[in-house]
């Protein structure tokens, strides 16, 4: 048996295809959905992901504004920029690329974002309605290992789901997500990290693992059971003298020796990846249409 | 074998005798703790809820304020009474007896509620932050239940936890609160329910479960591992002819058949219960005092 490949880029693009289309709707209405995404620092990783995520949205039509501040920048400039998005009426979407300069109180930056501009589903406010089971943006990787999940006609509802790692932007929310009494959802869900003593005897008998703690190929065959959906999040860089830059990316999950034994299995890169940035996009498209009724 | 009872009355006890100590201390600076409690409607339940807690508000020294308004009431009013009471400086906390009635929104009026006010922890924005590891205040029944844990000198600290019953203000919240990396926290937790295919091989291999679903005797020992702990937060009315009232309450778990297998288990009533009110106390207070620098 081989395991089906879940591509996310392919499931991905037809979302961009939507979300255009629909961009396009809400323009004729006079709403021309903006996303404001705040860099502060010189990370390259994030350079890298706000780089793409602004690229995705000029692709659809959404316009996107980049704002920058400097790594030394203080928590009262960052949360001055910030409330001036909030106020500001064009801006429909607001993103503050994480991780944020160790100086800064991340929790009290995300936590200033007005709740109706959060197209990052970051904020506590929108973290509770998520585990109130009334979302108002969720948080885009869960939205879009659920969205992957179903274009491929797998069955979410009633499974028994193992998340390994519990990050609040994957871990956990993705939790409170799948354990929803709702239609699609209502699966059975177990969060393993670092302090679990014996993750392989949860991951064996699970229906669907997610991978989405940043350790190279930790998930291995003997650790799953024949059948089973790997979703794997994570994104690590690995020596690879034979690559063109001296390295490549890989999962949490070790893809050659599980892809005999999976059902299905999510490609690292190529498969969270896009369907984390198609989620922004359908997100955004979220908050600038909400923006009508909020004022 | 013979389980060791987790007497929560007698630990409640002694919360709120250290809550009333502190409550004299804030006395002395000027702030005289209040405690408002809404009740919209004539529900029996609620009506005994309230009383209780306004009593064990009473015996601490927390002024307690009751408001009640009819079933008939409409969402503005209940809206525009919280409203009054999030800008009333003698109130530091309010509490809004659930369920309310089926015509109104429960969760818009909760989420009206300053979470800074929020005793009983259920607005999102104190849940967001309880999921995101910076909780402010934790929702009574799962902070009462790792404080009896605690009492008792239980390792809690990377435990298999297994939860049956996934409401708002228990299961859920208790999730969000075991599985956070944070000294005495660290668990695996799975959350069970009415949609999980075997709930006993997840009981089975569990340190400490949680029934918290509201099925009288649900819990039976051939469900669980010898030595396990078990905390019952279920109240159940069950018909007993013998009784003077005509029924008697239970749990969710068949305590005379667990004891001998259990090695720990919470007595219903006068386990989690008391823990809940006391609890509730002890938030009380935590506005209270955060009051003297949110203003």
């Amino acid at each position: 048996m081989s395991a089906v490949l879940l591509d996310g880029r392919s499931i991905a693009r037809q979302i961009r295809e939507e979300v255009k289309s629909e961009v396009e709707d809400l323009r004729q209405t006079g709403i021309k959905p903006c996303l404001a995404v705040l860099l502060v620092g010189e990370n390259p990783a994030s350079e890298i992901y706000v780089a793409s995520k602004q690229k995705a949205c000029e692709k659809v039509g959404i316009e996107s504004q980049m704002l920058r501040l400097p790594a030394s920048a203080s928590e009262r400039e960052i949360l001055r920029l910030v409330s001036e998005l909030n106020s500001d009426e064009k801006v429909h979407g607001i993103l503050v690329q994480l991780p944020l300069p160790d100086h800064i109180d991340e929790l009290r930056v995300i936590d200033s974002i007005d709740p109706r501009k959060d197209v990052d589903g970051f904020t506590p406010e929108n973290l509770g309605r998520l585990l109130l089971g009334k979302p108002y943006t969720v948080p885009c990787t869960p939205a879009g290992i659920v969205e992957l999940l179903r274009h491929y006609g797998l069955q979410v509802e009633g499974s028994n789901v193992v998340i390994i790692g519990r990050s609040n932007i994957v871990g956990k929310p993705l939790a409170a997500l799948l354990v929803q009494k709702a239609e699609g959802y209502n699966c059975t869900v177990t969060i393993c990290h670092s302090k679990t003593r014996d993750v392989t005897w949860f991951t064996k008998s699970a229906d669907i693992i997610v991978t989405a703690m940043g350790r190279a190929g930790f998930l291995k065959a003997d650790m799953v059971r024949s059948g089973s959906i790997i979703i794997d999040v994570g994104i690590n860089r690995i020596t690879d003298v034979t690559a063109p830059k001296g390295y490549r990316i890989v999962g949490d999950a070790d893809f050659d020796d599980l892809r005999d034994i999976a059902s299905h299995i999510t490609p690292v890169p190529g498969g969270v990846g896009p369907m984390t940035v198609a989620m922004l996009l359908r997100n955004t498209l979220k908050v600038a249409r909400s923006s009508q009724w909020n004022r």
